[in-house]
């Protein structure tokens, strides 16, 4: 394992990454603001979308990444918490039918 | 506090949010699978788009969680766990100079 430079790491939460990506990029992501990173986000969702049509599992898991990475920018340019976002609709369970295990009807959206 | 159902959560991990959708929504999401699961996700991310040109903050705040849940979900049906992805690019420091604070030209991604 002398090989992996963070060998203790092993899951990342959303406040981390918030924090990390804001320390990475903030300066050139306020410069560019909301609309400009949008557009890098778009980019990366058609290429997140070729990759699930594909069967390179490691380009996948990048584009997943990529994908949140530029999500995360815009929450840092738009002032947004993800962590707190995140626990207030799903922290409780499913936001339609309040269960951990949801049993909304297919057809809607949970 | 004693109306903050789980008052301890300031935080959230991938890992433990993947583990949520899944156990939230993991048999209807297999079954409409990864294209239907995408189109889902656009539809939330056409809604942030318009929250992001708005004023309201909370709506702001949910359409990210949205997003978020909907990615997490493609994750799951794709079988891509994200904190490793996330880790594996971004856990170093920027993907393009490796430094913890970028110092990538502005026109260069990311």
């Amino acid at each position: 394992m002398s090989s992996d430079p963070q060998p203790n790491m092993s899951d990342i939460s959303f406040a981390d990454l918030q924090a990390k990506i804001r320390t990475m990029y903030f300066d050139k992501d306020a410069a560019r603001g909301v609309d400009g990173t949008f557009m890098w986000f778009m980019e990366e969702v058609g290429e997140l979308a070729s990759a699930l049509r594909g069967t390179d599992k490691e380009n996948l898991a990048e584009e997943f990444a990529d994908v949140i990475a530029w999500l995360v920018t815009i929450a840092n340019v738009a002032d947004v918490d993800l962590s707190q976002a995140l626990i207030a609709k799903y922290g409780q369970g499913c936001p339609g039918c309040g269960r951990l295990e949801c049993t909304c009807p297919v057809e809607e959206k949970p």
